[in-house]
C-alpha cells in the first residue's frame, strides 16, 4: 500500500541521512586536522630555521607575520561572510534544539566559515579549540542535509519532503551535533552522551540509536583516513599521530591512599571548581566589552583579533626565553621544539615544548607521566597563568573558537602544577595530576559530567581511573555549580536566545496561566474575511491565530483550533482559488487541491512574507475557510492551571504555542496564547517584580 | 527562613540517599561475589579431591548434591518468602519507573531473597548471571531508603518525608538499578547509561548527575574492598581475581582488512541478531510453558528447579568425558580445572575449563587472546550448543536469574568458533571474535545500543575495539528488531505489565480522547456528602475522582479539580472535625489542621483503605468540603484532542490522570478520565477491531 512504501522511504532516507552526515564530518574533521597540522607544521619550521641560522629577530617576524596573516584572514571571513560562527557555536546548536529558530545559526554561508575560519584560527596559534567549532560544523551539515533539497537550485525530491519539519531536523542535528564531538576527540561514545547530556533538550530512545550509528560511521571514517595517512609516508603533508587527539596516558593501574585523594578532592576537586566558576566569570565580563568593540563594525572585528595575535604571538615566542634550558630527561624531543631557543646538545627548554607546538601536543606533553619527563615549577606557573588568561581574552574575538582545549590546557597545566608539587608526598603521577587536573577545569566551566568523564577516558584510553576522574568532577561541578552557571548558558543568555530550562521557576507555583497571558488577541473565525487575515497578519508578528467557530456555523462559540501564519501565507498566496464570495464552509474534497509539500516547513529559504501577497481589492472582500488548515487538536490549559505547570506541559512536549482556555463558560472560548516568551524569566519577573524578592 | 532550610535538608538528604545506595549496593555486590566465588571454589575443590583419588562415582555425586542442595535452597527462598524474586528483575525495575505501582516487586522480603537467592543460585552452577538481580537489588535497596522512614518500627524522623512521593522515589530507584549495574560488571558508567537507555522513562539532566555520583561510589567502594582482599592475603576466603568481572582482552591494537570486516559483519552481525531473536522467541514460548508449571505451587516450583540443576549438573560434569585432552598451549591452568577428568601431565581438558568452572571464569577463558589459548572446534560447538539451549530452559524457574551471563557465554563460544574457523583467512584475533559474538548476541536479545557497548568496554578495557563493538550491536539489533521486540520487553507483556511506550501508536491518530474514555463516571460536588463519598470508593476502585462545583457556589457548574482516593481515605479517617451539618464552604485556614505527612504517599505499608473508615450512621448525612485536598490544576484535554497527542501528554508529563472535557458548552464540565489503561494497545484494539488490519 501507499502508506507502506512511505514509511519505508522515510525510514531509508533517515538512516542514509545519518550515514552522510557521519561520513561527511567524518571527513570534514579529519580535513581540519590536516590543515590545522600542516599549517602549524609550516609555520614552526620556518620560524625554527630563521633560530638555527642565529637570526632571532626575522624569526620572530616570521612567528608573528605568520599568525597574523592567518588571524586577518580567520576575522576576515567571520566578519564579512558570516558573524553567526563566530565562537564555540554550542550554544546555538543547543538552543536551536531547545526550539529556537534562528536560521542563520545554521546557514551554509556559516558552515563555510565555520570550517575555513577554524582552520585558521587554530593554525594561527590562537589559544582555541576545534571542538566547539566541529560540533556547529556537524549540525551545519546535518541541517543542509536536513533541508528537503533546495528547490532554488532544483535540487527536490519527492522523498526528501519527509524532512519537512521540526522534529526531524531536530534529530538530524543532533546527529549533527554528536558527530562533531567524535570527529573532534575521536570520542565516538562521549559524542552521543554530549549530545544528550548538554546539546539536545527532547530524547528519545530511537535518537539515542541514531547519534549511535552517526558516531559509528565517524568512529570508521576516521580510522579508515588514518591509516591511508600512516601507510601512505608522507602523502598527507606534515599531518603526524598529533592530528587526531589520543594521548596515552601510559601510567599503570592508579594505586592511592586516602592523602592522595584528599590532595586530589582539595586542591583539584575544589580549586579547581572555583577556578573553572571563576573562568566563567571572566568572560562574561569580557565578553560584554568585546561586545561593545565588535558591534563598531567589520574593521573594529579584524583589529581586536590582530591585537590578541600578536599578544598571543609575542607569549609563545618570548616566554620560553625567560626559561633556561635543562637537561633532556631521556631522549630529547623532536626537532621543531627541542633545541628551540639556542640550547646546548641534550638540553631543551622546557616551556617552549609547551608553547612552541600545537595546542594538541602541548596537552599531550602535559600529560605525559611522571617518569618521563619533568617540568620545572617555573614553567607549570608560567604556562598556567598566561594560558588561563590568553584563553579568556581570546574567547569572544570574531574567530571560531572551542572553549574544550583551552580549558583542558589550562587545567591540565594546574594539575601538572600540584602534582609536581606534592610529588614528595603523593604515589600518584604527575601525569595523571594533570588529566584530574583538566577534568576539573573542565567540570567547573561547562558542568558537564558523565560526558565529559567519558570523553576525557576515550582520549588517554585508559579505564582504572575512571573513579577519580568521576570523583573530581562531581566535585568541581558542585563546587562551580554554587557560583554561576555553565559556560554554554551564560554565552546564551548573554546572547538573548529564549531558552527554556527543564524545570519550572519555582516561582511559577504562586502564579497560574492567566497572570501571564497577554492580549490583546487576534482571533479569526472558521470561515474569515480574507482582508481580516491580511491586517492581523500585517500588523502582528504572531506566528499562530486561535481559530473560533461561531453561529450560525456552531450553536455557540467555541475554540476550532490554532492556524500557522506560515499556512495562513501559503493558503492566501497559491490557493486563491478556495476563496468565496460567500460566508460558508468548504468541502471537504478541498484537501485534495493541496500538494504534499504546500505546507512543509520551509528550509534555508526566507519563506513567504506578508508583502509577498498579491491580493486585490476584491479579493479583500472575500471570504476563506480556514477549517482544513486549522489544527484542531492544539494543546490547551485552563486560566487557572498552575503556570509551573504550563511551563511542564510546554517544556516536555515541546510546544511553540499552547492556547488559554476560560475556566467560567460564557465567555469567549479563549483567553490567550503562551508562547516560549512568557515563560522567560525576565518577563514573569517584569510583571511580578515582587517574586524576585521572595 | 523556612523555606530555605527545607530546600537545605531536601538536598542534603538526596545527596546522602544516593551516597548510602551506591555503599550498601556497592558491599552488597561485593559480598555476592565473594559468597558466589566460595560456594563454587568449595564445590569444584571438594569434586576435584574425589576425582583425583579416581573416585568419579563419588565426585559426581558430590557435584550433583551440592548443586542440587543449593539450588533447592534458593528455589525455596523463592517459592515460600518472595515470588516476586525469581528471574531477571529488570522487566519489573522497568516497569516501575514507567510509573506502575506494584509494591511487592521492591518490597524487603524480595530485597532478602534476591540477594541470597541469587547467590545460591549462581553457586549452584546455573547457567544464570547475577547482574540482572543486582539491578533488582539495587532497586529494593533504594526503595528501602526512600521509604521516608517506618511507622510500624518507630523510624520516623521529619526530614525523610521530603521522599513520601513518586518523583523521588522513582530518581532513587533509578540510582538504584545503576548502582546494580555498576556492581555487578565494575561498569559505572555502563551503568549510569543502562539506567538511562533501559530502565528509566522519565530522565532529567540532573538524574543523570546524581545515577554518576551514586556509581562513583560504588567504583571508589568496590576498589577499596577488592584491594582490602588483595592485601589481606586470604581473609576473602577463596575469592579471587575472578569475583568482579574484568577481563582483559590483551590483544593489541585490532587492525582489519575489509574481508575481515565482512565476515564479523555477516557472521557476528547477522547471524548473531537472529540468534539473538531466536532466543528471545525460545525464552517467550518456554515461559508459558513454566508459569503453568510453577502456578500448581511451591512444590512444583522447587521441583523444576531440581530437574534443571541435575541437567546443568550432568552436562557441566559429564560432556567434557566426551572431549580429548589437549596440551597446555603454554602454562597449564591452575589446578582445579587443569587435571579434571584424569588428563596426563602438561594436558588438560579445554571443554572442562569452560564447563567446570564459574560463568565469569569461562567468559574470561573465551576472551583470552588467540596466540595463548586455543580452543578445538568440536569443544567449542559442544560448548555453544549447550549453552544456548541451558540458558533458555534455565530462565523462568523459580531462581533470581539474570540474563546478561548466559547471553554472554552463548555469544562468546560463538564468536570464538566462528573466529577459530576463520583463523586461516583474517588478521583478528580469535579472543576479539568471542567479544563481538558477545556483543552481537547481547545486541540481539536486550536491544540496547550505547550501554551495552560502554559495559562491553569497562569490561575488556579495550577502547580500541569501539568501532568494531559499535557496528556490530547495531547490526545484530537492526536484524533481531525485525522479528521480536527486547527481551525484556516481552517478559514485561508475558506478566501484563502496562508498560506505557515512549511514541503513540500509529492508529492512535485516527482516535480521539472521547473514543476511548469509557464508564460511568463517579464525580463529587465541591463539598460532598459523606454517605456519597463512601459509598464511591466502596463500589469502585477508581483512584481519582473529578470535583466539579454547582450553583449555588458557583454561576454554573464547572470542573474544579481532581480529589485522588487516598486523600479522601486520610481525610474521612483522621479529619472527621471537618464533617459539617451544612453544605458550607469551610475557611481557608482549614489547610492549618493538616499535618505535613498526612496526605504524604504511604511506603511499603498498605496504606489505608476503605474498610479502615468507621463513620457513624449520623456522620454519613454530613458534608464534607473536598476544595483543600482538589488539585485544582489538572491535566485536561478536549475530547475531540488526537489521542496519539493525548498519549504523548501522559507519557511526557508523566500523567497517572488526563482530565477530558468536552468541547461544546452546555454540557457537565467533564466527559472522562483516561489512564495508562485506557491507552494500551489491548484495550483500544478491543474497541475498535478494524483498526487491526490497517
Amino acid at each position: 500500500s501507499r502508506r507502506k512504501v512511505e514509511i519505508y522511504q522515510y525510514v531509508v532516507l533517515k538512516w542514509t541521512l545519518a550515514l552522510l552526515i557521519g561520513l561527511i564530518t567524518g571527513i570534514v574533521g579529519f580535513l581540519n586536522n590536516i590543515g590545522v597540522e600542516n599549517i602549524s607544521g609550516l609555520k614552526v619550521l620556518l620560524t625554527n630555521n630563521l633560530m638555527q641560522q642565529q637570526k632571532y629577530e626575522e624569526a620572530f617576524a616570521m612567528y608573528v607575520g605568520c599568525n597574523m596573516i592567518l588571524a586577518v584572514g580567520a576575522a576576515a571571513l567571520c566578519a564579512y561572510i558570516a558573524p553567526a560562527a563566530a565562537g564555540s557555536g554550542i550554544p546555538e546548536v543547543k538552543a536551536y534544539l531547545n526550539g529556537i529558530d534562528a536560521h542563520s545559526i545554521l546557514a551554509p554561508s556559516t558552515l563555510f566559515v565555520k570550517i575555513f575560519g577554524s582552520i585558521l584560527g587554530v593554525g594561527a596559534g590562537f589559544v582555541v579549540g576545534k571542538e566547539g567549532p566541529m560540533v556547529h560544523t556537524g549540525a551545519c551539515i546535518a541541517n543542509l542535509l536536513g533541508q528537503g533539497g533546495s528547490t532554488k537550485y532544483g535540487l527536490t525530491w519527492k522523498w526528501l519532503r519527509y524532512f519537512k519539519n521540526d522534529r526531524d531536523r531536530r534529530d538530524l542535528i543532533t546527529c549533527g551535533a554528536a558527530a562533531g564531538v567524535a570527529a573532534a576527540f575521536r570520542a565516538p561514545v562521549g559524542g552521543v552522551l554530549f549530545a544528550l547530556e548538554e546539546a539536545t533538550s527532547w530524547w528519545r530512545s530511537a535518537l539515542l540509536w541514531r547519534t549511535f550509528f552517526t558516531n559509528a560511521v565517524v568512529a570508521v571514517v576516521l580510522r579508515a583516513l588514518i591509516q591511508f595517512c600512516e601507510e601512505g609516508g608522507g602523502q598527507c603533508g606534515l599531518f603526524g599521530k598529533g592530528g587526531l587527539i589520543m594521548f596515552d596516558v601510559n601510567s599503570a593501574k592508579p594505586a592511592y591512599t586516602t592523602p592522595d585523594l584528599l590532595a586530589v578532592i582539595l586542591f583539584l576537586g575544589v580549586i579547581g571548581g572555583l577556578m573553572g566558576s571563576l573562568y566563567n566569570y571572566l568572560i562574561d565580563k569580557l565578553l560584554r566589552t568585546y561586545s561593545i568593540i565588535n558591534e563598531k563594525g567589520p574593521i573594529f572585528k579584524i583589529l581586536l583579533v590582530m591585537i590578541i595575535s600578536f599578544l598571543t604571538s609575542c607569549i609563545r615566542f618570548g616566554l620560553p626565553l625567560l626559561s633556561k634550558c635543562v637537561p633532556c630527561p631521556g631522549e630529547c624531543p623532536a626537532p621543531p621544539t627541542a633545541n628551540f631557543h639556542d640550547c646546548p646538545p641534550n638540553h631543551y627548554n622546557d616551556l617552549s615544548s609547551l608553547f612552541f607546538t600545537t595546542n594538541d601536543d602541548a596537552i599531550r606533553n602535559l600529560f605525559i607521566d611522571g617518569q618521563n619527563t619533568g617540568f620545572q615549577l617555573s614553567t607549570l606557573i608560567i604556562f598556567f597563568v598566561s594560558i588561563y588568561l590568553l584563553g579568556i581574552v581570546t574567547y569572544g574575538v570574531a574567530i571560531p573558537s572551542g572553549l574544550f582545549i583551552p580549558v583542558i590546557l589550562a587545567g591540565a597545566s594546574y594539575g601538572r602544577l600540584i602534582g609536581t608539587m606534592l610529588a614528595p608526598y603523593t604515589v600518584l603521577d604527575t601525569g595523571l595530576f594533570a588529566l584530574l587536573g583538566a577534568a576539573s577545569f573542565l567540570g567547573g566551566t561547562m558542568r558537564m559530567t558523565v560526558s565529559l568523564c567519558v570523553i576525557l577516558l576515550e582520549l588517554t584510553n585508559n579505564l582504572l581511573m575512571l573513579p577519580l576522574v568521576m570523583l573530581v568532577l562531581l566535585i568541581s561541578k558542585s563546587v562551580a555549580d554554587s557560583f554561576n552557571k555553565g559556560v554554554y548558558d551564560q554565552i546564551m543568555r548573554l546572547k538573548g536566545l529564549p531558552y527554556m530550562e527543564a524545570h519550572a521557576e519555582p516561582y511559577m507555583r504562586n502564579l497560574v496561566a492567566g497572570d501571564v497571558v497577554s492580549g490583546p488577541l487576534f482571533t479569526f473565525c472558521g470561515v474569515e474575511k480574507v482582508g481580516n487575515i491580511v491586517h492581523a497578519l500585517k500588523v502582528t508578528s504572531h506566528h499562530g491565530f486561535p481559530v473560533i467557530d461561531e453561529p450560525p456555523l456552531t450553536y455557540a462559540p467555541q475554540l476550532c483550533g490554532l492556524v500557522l501564519r506560515s499556512h495562513l501565507l501559503v493558503l492566501l498566496l497559491k490557493h486563491k482559488t478556495l476563496f468565496t464570495r460567500e460566508k460558508v464552509m468548504t468541502t471537504s474534497t478541498v484537501t485534495n487541491k493541496f500538494k504534499a509539500n504546500d505546507f512543509a516547513k520551509p528550509g534555508l529559504g526566507r519563506g513567504i512574507r506578508v508583502d509577498d501577497l498579491d491580493i486585490s481589492k476584491e479579493e479583500m472582500e472575500m471570504f476563506v475557510d480556514l477549517h482544513p488548515i486549522t489544527n484542531t487538536s492544539p494543546y490547551t490549559v485552563v486560566e487557572t492551571m498552575s503556570l509551573a505547570k504550563a511551563a511542564l506541559l510546554f517544556r516536555e512536549v515541546g510546544l511553540r504555542h499552547l492556547l488559554v482556555v476560560p475556566k467560567t463558560p460564557g465567555r469567549p472560548p479563549i483567553v490567550g496564547i503562551l508562547t516560549r516568551h512568557d515563560f522567560m524569566p525576565e518577563y514573569i519577573l517584569g510583571l511580578f517584580p515582587h517574586l524576585n524578592h521572595q
